[in-house]
């Protein structure tokens, strides 16, 4: 109980009307200026500067020992507020018409130089800011996106509380179940040779919530998933994870609208329209080539493989053969702004999704210009510019292939245009539903089903008699939130029908017995009254990555990984007491 | 998109007020009676029960469908709400005035008769409940359970957030430093040979957070440890976690006493006092002999090394000729309340915390009955009797031993004395703050000092000089909160000064080079501006227990694990791929 000082303000607060009070604030030393025997100091917090000023007439000792101070040293300084003198006002800080005149003054840490300077933008490698993590976050930025993250979080509370949910806790050691990405294992040393797993999603756990008659779940939580990592994914997120009893679509979308809608109002002050449009699976795929369109920008896909059967362009006709399409963009008024240059660029775009190639028509006011044109007939080439609405100045990009090359290469070619041609508003917010996605994916590795979202999502009623006869038509009671082309959140309704489980675990190729030691728990509680239920989770990193305007999700994590999945401040992970490994039984395998 | 209902009411809504209303509920069947032509429904859900009628006269087909109802069949009834019959209403239930006769019966899904009935106190073994947990859950018990760990949650969040506190996010997947419990370790796949550990607590990352300037942190996270598990503890349990920079004791104290004040009175309409009294450690040893009194009865101890001096009774003798001490309680009208038989099972209770024997004192109205009394001369028996208050009716029992075994069996026979004697009222709640606690503890194992608290707790700044003469004899700005005997939270002052910190290493025997290893980004980070701050972490699964008044924390946690660390219901931990272990380069070593 030896503290000297009580903070009264922080470092945003000071304003005209607080003349002559007494103060104390506390905080780091971010400017030091000496001027007319007189110490000017700006003092930090998270919240803004105050300028306090050190005389000698005032305090002799303070105004000495501020000759010390140097940036990053922590201090506290009691005073009086003061008017600053004319012309010394700084308009553009809010504390900028006063200064404190210190009376008191505590060093209560000193700093080193710091590598950099932490609150103020530099250019510093990412690498260097991980390691020294403490410094980036007193940046205006990160402390920003830790606030906005949290608000979300606020929300998202609030508004599932007034909906009658109740937030339940899930276990992080939970059991291993190897279908969809790889688990975290964590090594039982109570239980040897046996191994937990850290959650990819508490689901099991929320549907068993069901069967226990929660009615309304949600949970913030952590999930766990151990895959060679892209740009932009961490082996630990976060997850808004809800699920509902007695729902069904219309009334899950409408929450979650409405849960959206206080989001961007609270967060941004932004009131966004409701209800969301809903575009099917198949429907999106065919106007976008994308199940998670950017709908911030028009430039749909046309599709032309009726305007050119019957072509003796080989490109486009062995693509028809084989049951594949002849799609396009037309990119209005682009003629000039997509060069030959940018079209050698887009031409790359579309091989990297699988194309072999792409062809392009540029509509020139004395004609068309094009490698391909020669190709056609005159009577084709109406047809297909036609369709495309072609006019002079627009140019038409092609994709001749398998549906799903010509879907992903298109695309990506329209985003790409999209970018290139600044057909997107950033300042619009447009979200949408996607729907009925197909129930399974062919797997070519393994060689049979997997789920597109996961085993325990609900074929559609219409399609439940499809079950045996053509599996692969099955569509699920399925959806995702898409917001502005980024896949926000998805979920599903689940199978609550024991015999509709295992029917399903069937059809991927989980046998019985396989079945019964990883799923054993969930096809019992589907026999006690599991009443129908459904569900959907959000990735929180995701969200506030969009909400901050951020570059990176890491920019919105506190302590985030790199692509290698290590801490640069902690050094995490790092090697550990053979004691350790020898307690859980486990010895290195390096052959 | 393929509901056929929507709820319009849960099962605990309908009151007279609703009559003639055509309403949609959702539910279990509870129990069914066939009566007089009808069948009578008790409709369950987590809320409550209302009873559904189905007349054949009304809907033959819905009539006829009921008769294949049984118990836990989940159903969605449409119908109207009638007032109950004169005679027929039922005051025990808050919807027993009307009853829905139902027009649209729809039955979502059979049950199996269920191994335990679920929404009854049933005598069924612990081991079977955790097994079904998902029908366990569906008593109002547990449902009770969570709803006041959720609601407790959800006051401490809006208390924090109102004193301008930020959740923000710790990793879970972080750096293993064994000191203090064992780690929960998870291997690297990217990182072969390296292992990440579930955190013990978040403490070095918050720290960090008060470096970067966050001022205020705090969070409700899971935590880990791998411990051989006790009675009432988990693998993984919940820390609600708080930082703060530039504050004192006090200011921390006024701050808690706040938020355990709203939580009593939002989640049990309970007023506590505040301020909560203050406990010096010492003292807490002293009166009660322990550091997490229970309060609610008095009860203490008395020191009669003085008064015993000289003695020739050779067990207190000794026990001061070691350094010992020689103390008593004193059970006012206790004398028929403890038998000889009781004083015989406090004996053991005595012996189970080290001491030898158990000696006593019967005051009866003919003198002293007691097997010691006869060492004692007169003059020594009047002073100790004085010392005691000692009245006829009252009981003495002894303790002479080292002053550990003398505090802690005095602290066991007080609470067993305590409870025999019925001297604690279950009503009351009895909040203490215990402070002062020594700074280190003398490891007899690893013949060292450990950190009492942890090593990042500051000495008392009286204490600070006795760093390099005296390391025992310091005291720590430590704090624990202490409820009804239950140690609910703990924290401390932390170290900011750098060099502190590395002689604080120092006496715990970390070398330069393994604190450098182990805590290099925590000496880093306190030479660049390291603000003073201090914090506490409260185990909210203890909280939630109390709260309850459950039996156990594994019936405020929805998925708890047994003593061996496995979970019943899902099996984990379990046995894993062979091909999961070899991408994680591991073996098993069973040698």
């Amino acid at each position: 109980m030896t503290q000297k000082f009580v903070r009264t303000h922080h470092c945003n607060e000071l304003r005209e009307g607080d003349l002559d009070k007494t103060v104390t604030l506390c905080g780091w030393v971010h400017t030091r200026r000496d001027h007319g025997g007189l110490i000017f100091i700006d003092l930090w917090d998270k919240r803004g500067l105050t300028q306090v000023v050190l005389n000698p007439q005032i305090d002799q000792l303070a105004h000495q020992e501020a000759q010390s101070l140097r940036g990053n040293y922590v201090i506290a300084v009691t005073g009086t507020v003061r008017k600053r003198p004319e012309g010394m006002v700084n308009p553009k800080l809010e504390t900028g018409a006063i200064e404190v005149y210190v009376a008191d003054l505590a060093i209560l840490n000193k700093s080193e130089t710091p590598p950099f300077p932490g609150w103020e933008e530099a250019e510093v490698s990412e690498a260097l800011r991980l390691k020294h993590r403490y410094l980036d976050l007193r940046s205006p930025e990160l402390q920003r996106n830790l606030k906005t993250r949290y608000d979300i979080t606020r929300v998202v509370r609030n508004v599932l509380h007034e909906a009658d949910f109740t937030e339940v806790e899930t276990p992080m050691l939970t059991k291993s179940t190897p279908e969809g990405a790889r688990d975290y294992l964590v090594p039982s040393r109570l239980n040897p040779e046996k191994f937990y797993a850290l959650p990819q999603s508490p689901q099991l756990f929320k549907q068993i919530l069901m069967v226990s008659g929660l009615d309304r779940y949600f949970q913030i939580t952590k999930c766990f998933r151990d895959e060679d990592l892209r740009q932009d994914r961490q082996p630990e997120f976060t997850q808004i994870d809800m699920e509902m009893s007695f729902i069904d679509e219309p009334q899950l979308f409408q929450l979650i609208e409405s849960m959206m809608k206080a989001i961007y109002k609270e967060v941004k002050g932004i009131d966004i329209p409701t209800p969301f449009p809903i575009l099917k699976y198949q429907d999106a795929i065919d106007r976008y080539g994308s199940d998670k369109p950017d709908l911030r920008f028009d430039l749909e896909i046309v599709d032309l493989s009726k305007e050119v059967e019957g072509t003796d362009f080989k490109v486009f006709a062995e693509a028809l053969k084989n049951g594949g399409q002849v799609r396009a963009l037309n990119a209005k008024k682009s003629s000039e702004a997509l060069s030959r240059k940018v079209l050698d660029d887009l031409t790359e775009v579309a091989k990297t999704y699988g194309a072999k190639g792409m062809a392009w028509i540029k509509v020139n006011a004395d004609g068309l210009q094009s490698p391909i044109a020669k190709f056609f007939k005159k009577e084709m080439l109406d047809a297909m510019m036609a369709k495309l609405g072609a006019e002079v100045g627009d140019t038409i990009v092609f994709a001749a292939d398998t549906p799903r090359i010509v879907a992903d290469s298109l695309a990506h070619l329209r985003l790409a245009i999209g970018k290139h041609l600044n057909l997107i508003d950033t300042s619009l917010i447009r979200f949408a539903w996607v729907t009925e996605f197909p129930l399974l994916e062919w797997d070519e590795t393994e060689k049979r089903y997997v789920a597109m979202h996961h085993p325990f999502t609900s074929p559609m009623d219409e399609d439940l008699g499809k079950m045996e006869s053509d599996p692969a038509g099955m569509r699920a009671r399925a959806y995702d939130l898409v917001l502005n082309g980024s896949e926000i959140g998805g979920g599903s309704i689940r199978i609550h029908n024991q015999d509709v489980q295992k029917k399903m675990f069937g059809l991927l190729g989980i046998g019985k017995e396989e079945a019964q030691v990883k799923f054993g728990f969930l096809l019992e509680a589907l026999q006690y009254g599991a009443p129908p239920h459904g569900g959907i989770a959000f990735g929180l990193d995701r969200i506030a990555t969009i909400l901050c305007g951020a570059a990176s999700i890491r920019d919105v994590i506190a302590f985030p990984k790199t692509q290698k999945a290590t801490c640069l401040m902690t050094q995490a992970p790092s090697a550990i007491d053979p004691k350790q490994l020898k307690e859980l039984k486990l010895k290195f395998d390096l052959s």
